[in-house]
């Protein structure tokens, strides 16, 4: 429970109501206990952290301006929620977020009435408030609609459909800007650019504050500065990309001030028509290591707040992300043509290497996987070799572009794609549980899955090399720990990999699922595959090992529906083979937060999980083990 | 062959080579030429129409100006490029376009060196152009690259990523911004506004320069006017958003004169750094019924040149996307809660009546597919039932948010997919492939594929009236003519239609392929079922149907690849049944174009083809039959 002796007003508030009932001059307090809270809270449980820090005051002022939650407040991304969810009726449960049955990581609507809109992926709010905006105008509701999107967020295409679209239409809404100079990476593109020279606009905004008091107006100084003053403003305030697109520009104001935001946000809140109000804010703002190293603090786990994260010791083992940054500048080395490309992902794509080593063929397109894709493809027509990192969930945003423009072409880009299965923590909206199933059914895509480290490397380098289409889908964390070979091994096309020879039954697996497969192979005297391609599949062996065992049990961390086990049902139709099959993988729901392990086990696919479904469908299987035992 | 009478410059012209050696002063004749051949050639054969029209002297200036192939020419969509296919040595195969085994309906790869780019779907041209600049300018070649985009394509948001991008890494590139105030369906979104402020600006342009030479400069009027001027320039140019984003504009400029065009591009040629030049032209220039008809002129039969394009009789049967029009009118009379959202295609998705009876109710959102899905969602979140008409093959460019925003919160949004299965004459781009696969792996989606017009209403209904995400996947033309019923009867969801019980042998059909499939099962005294429903499927029939027979037959005009068919095994699968099951559905190659009944027939789809599968698979049925009726 939160102490009310340190936390005074932060106590009080079980809901925004509480919240506007205290006096404004009070509000500066109570944002300062909501800081101190969510430090004291983040430090204890780890979890996203600048992106909090950052909009403590924006989130007060929001709060207490709007009548939430019938006005309706719409989180970008939502790694900033922490504060929302605070004053939102969550304040003791806050330690509890990312968790399993803990709070979700970002704003959920079965969660709380104050979460209107889920979210995970960013640029999504400004399209779903207008959405809002609009069905409610229609019934005569007179509530308020807010997004709330930063500067990284922003530059995402979908936003920029978003704002085409509302200053077309013209409702009521506001749209607030957070603009703090940087997303998860350091920002990029042309936007972030004239960001910049609004930042430079408030420094000169002093500037000329101060002269237009020193300078007499009529002297010749006075009518240079005028002219001067007139045409800076034209330069250096962002005002104008926004006004073209139909909203109405205020700002931009001192996010975390809170006088300023209150005036502000009381005075769009009753102009008519599409507003943006553009905030300026610092990531990581009052905790000091966190604004001074906004990349690293973006999230954080458990540390000591006095001594600032401590960097844990590197692991023993290196993570999948490891193993992909280490063979991406390893290739580079090997080829010239090779060419890498992020879309704002750079630390969570392990890139960090490769853009220092290759800084002219470190290709970071911001939030804007579309691009990114059709960007490769560009590359690809003129003779470089293009690897796109990218998480399979992020994938989703270029499923067209990998169609249309790689997979059609049969160009050779490589995707090399991350957070595949299961993720935990970061819970459903980052779910890679669906690339197999819509990468598959691609004609000219070759599709792996490394059961191990070094199998990851060969695979990289066996879809880089290929002349086409590729793309290895590995998981979130740490392998089994195998040895990494440098060399720059290939594997042959369309191969499985045969592990143990057994009886009756043939373990079919892909990917990572391969650990707990052996350990149950092994108990049932099973045969095991590695099957390594889910496309072009091994279908020789899959034929091979049908004519010679009772059954198939396939293993993935996919959707079971249209997944690799479903590829193996088809290659036995195919060729009119009929065998029992019990297929293995993500079930037909959606996966909730948790640690990887427990989510895995919630889809029944950690060890005692397989074994169960295993003995329940094959349970003469388990008697005749159990009679042999005996 | 072409007439060397009536086309003297065309006929001389077998490659752009060709057209750089004939002196400027000629070009505006070529340019008619090149009209009047075009005018020509889509009156006997049909295709797209007024956009080719549009950039014929853009096409002869851009060919002229720089050195193609080498310089590499990148157009967005493609629906322009029969000008262009006309001056690089497809002159003569021009009347094949669209038809099988003639010239794609877009650019296309394999077809011609200078084809740089495969599309068919819109607002690829500058990524793509961009990663062929940074391509070519590290390997040192001095290639220039130009891609040429319609204002309709660059809204969407793809567009403005690839600016944003390009304008931070500063390549050498040229985007050539082709304003005709239209795309196919009338433009919409806030930046047709602004371009309208800057055709309104070229009318100024003109007042003012007259006014200029009339009034002296040190007049009041002269003051007066000089401040106007200022004002209006940053009023009225759309400069400034290209500019913000890092591009150098130059224009707007007339783009159906020759000289103009030849000037400004060997300006901009020689310039360093991303250029945009704006070029305003006419969609259907030089033939009057397509400039005062755009929509009716994007695409067309053949016709009678002088008459123009008259108009056929409405066929005796309606389209499915008629059939979607009256229900979504009917639908909207009958629930107030209805919206109907389309990303740009009003025509072609059977909007323009609801568009006249509803306005308020009709949302063109512009080509941004994205935005289209998640304000659908936003709408969902206060209650209104939106219903987002879309293409199949646009969807994939929604995929994302079909997950993210939709289905992943369960929301109430109905998606009518048009154009599902195979499209025919707009070829692979187009080809509405892979919907049921990369739709049913997403938990809370209720699928439904109509096998007649009446159940297209029907299920219309159903998804409506389902408080989740649904899907209703229907095909391009026409389907057998069942009469509608005017109700608005819904289905019970997840059931199947049984149509014949017959032995052995159970064919289970999903959408449009019931009609074959019917003769067929008569042919083989087969049972057949229309499944109705993808998701979720008729377990217990499914079951029924396996306990009772020796086979099953799955039949789909999806991609086999973790399709319908792959449903109904993985089904079986799950419930330990094992059963003989042959799979047809879209084989695993991209479907070139041709008629709709050619490519179906090309991938076994038709009566003889789906005859012929079944009865190789299962030849010992065509023995008993034989036997049978001998």
């Amino acid at each position: 429970m939160i102490d009310p002796v340190r936390y005074p007003h932060l106590a009080s508030i079980e809901a925004p109501t509480d919240l506007r009932r205290i006096p404004d001059d009070q509000l500066t307090a109570v944002a300062d206990e909501l800081r101190a809270y969510l430090i004291e809270s983040v430090a204890s449980s780890g979890g996203h952290f600048g992106a909090g820090l950052g909009v403590v005051e924006l989130t007060v002022a929001l709060h207490h301006v709007f009548n939430t939650p019938d006005d309706r407040l719409v989180w970008d991304v939502g790694h900033q929620c922490y504060p929302h969810k605070i004053l939102t009726g969550r304040r003791d449960r806050i330690t509890t977020i990312k968790k399993k049955d803990g709070l979700a990581p970002f704003p959920r609507r079965e969660e709380s009435e104050y979460d209107t809109f889920g979210v995970g992926h960013s640029s999504t709010s400004i399209s779903a408030a207008l959405g809002m905006a609009i069905a409610a105008q229609r019934k005569g509701d007179k509530r308020k609609v807010v997004a709330v999107i930063g500067d990284g967020a922003i530059t995402a295409g979908m936003a920029f459909e978003a704002l085409n679209h509302g200053g077309d239409v013209e409702p009521d809404m506001l749209v607030v800007f957070n603009d703090n100079g940087m997303s998860i990476s350091e920002n990029v593109g042309a936007m972030t650019k004239m960001m910049a020279r609004a930042m430079a606009s408030r420094r000169l905004n002093a500037v000329r504050e101060r002269a237009k008091r020193a300078i007499p107006k009529q002297s010749f100084a006075g009518r240079f500065f005028k002219r001067w003053e007139e045409h800076a403003k034209g330069m250096f305030v962002p005002s104008t990309l926004f006004e073209e697109l139909g909203f109405h520009y205020t700002g931009p104001i001192d996010g975390h001030n809170i006088p300023q935001l209150l005036t502000a946000l009381r005075t769009v809140k009753s102009l008519p028509g599409p507003q943006l109000l553009h905030v300026v804010t610092t990531k990581g703002k009052g905790y000091a290591p966190a604004e001074q190293a906004q990349i690293e603090y973006h999230a954080v786990g458990p540390f000591d707040p006095d001594a600032g994260v401590v960097k844990k010791p590197k692991p023993a083992k290196p993570t999948y992300t490891d193993i992909f940054g280490d063979w991406l500048c390893d290739m580079a080395a090997a080829d010239e043509r090779l060419l890498g490309i992020t879309p704002a992902m750079r630390e969570g794509s392990g890139l960090v290497r490769f853009s220092k080593e290759y800084p002219e063929r470190y290709f970071d397109v911001a939030i804007a996987e579309q691009h990114a894709v059709t960007l490769a493809a560009g590359m690809a027509c003129e003779g470089a070799k293009p690897v796109v990192a990218i998480y399979s969930t992020f994938l989703q945003r270029a499923y067209d572009q990998a169609i249309h423009d790689v997979a059609l072409q049969n160009l050779d880009v490589t995707f090399a794609i991350d957070r595949a299965g299961v993720v935990g923590p970061d819970g459903a909206t980052h779910s890679g549980s669906f690339d197999l199933t819509f990468l598959r059914c691609l004609p000219n895509m070759v599709i792996m899955a490394p059961a191990d480290e070094n199998e990851c490397r060969m695979m990289l380098s066996t879809g880089f090399r290929h002349a086409g289409p590729a793309a290895i889908r590995y998981p979130r964390g740490t392998g089994p720990g195998t040895a990494i070979h440098h060399e720059l091994e290939t594997l042959p096309i369309g191969k499985a990999d045969l592990r143990r020879r057994g009886h009756g039954l043939a373990i079919l697996s892909f990917g990572a699922m391969l650990a707990p497969a052996a350990v149950i192979a092994a108990e049932l005297d099973a045969t095991l595959v590695n099957m390594r391609f889910v496309k072009p599949l091994d279908e020789a062996m899959v034929l091979e090992l049908a004519h010679t065992h009772d059954a198939f049990i396939t293993l993935e961390d996919n959707a079971v529906a249209g997944g690799a086990g479903s590829a193996v049902a088809e290659c036995l139709a195919a060729h009119g083979v009929t065998l029992p099959i019990l297929h293995l993988g993500l079930p037909d729901t959606y996966l909730e937060h948790g640690s990887r392990e427990e989510v895995l086990s919630m889809a029944g696919l950690d060890l005692p999980g397989i074994r169960h479904a295993i003995l329940a469908r094959f349970p003469q299987r388990a008697a005749a083990l159990a009679a042999n035992a005996g």
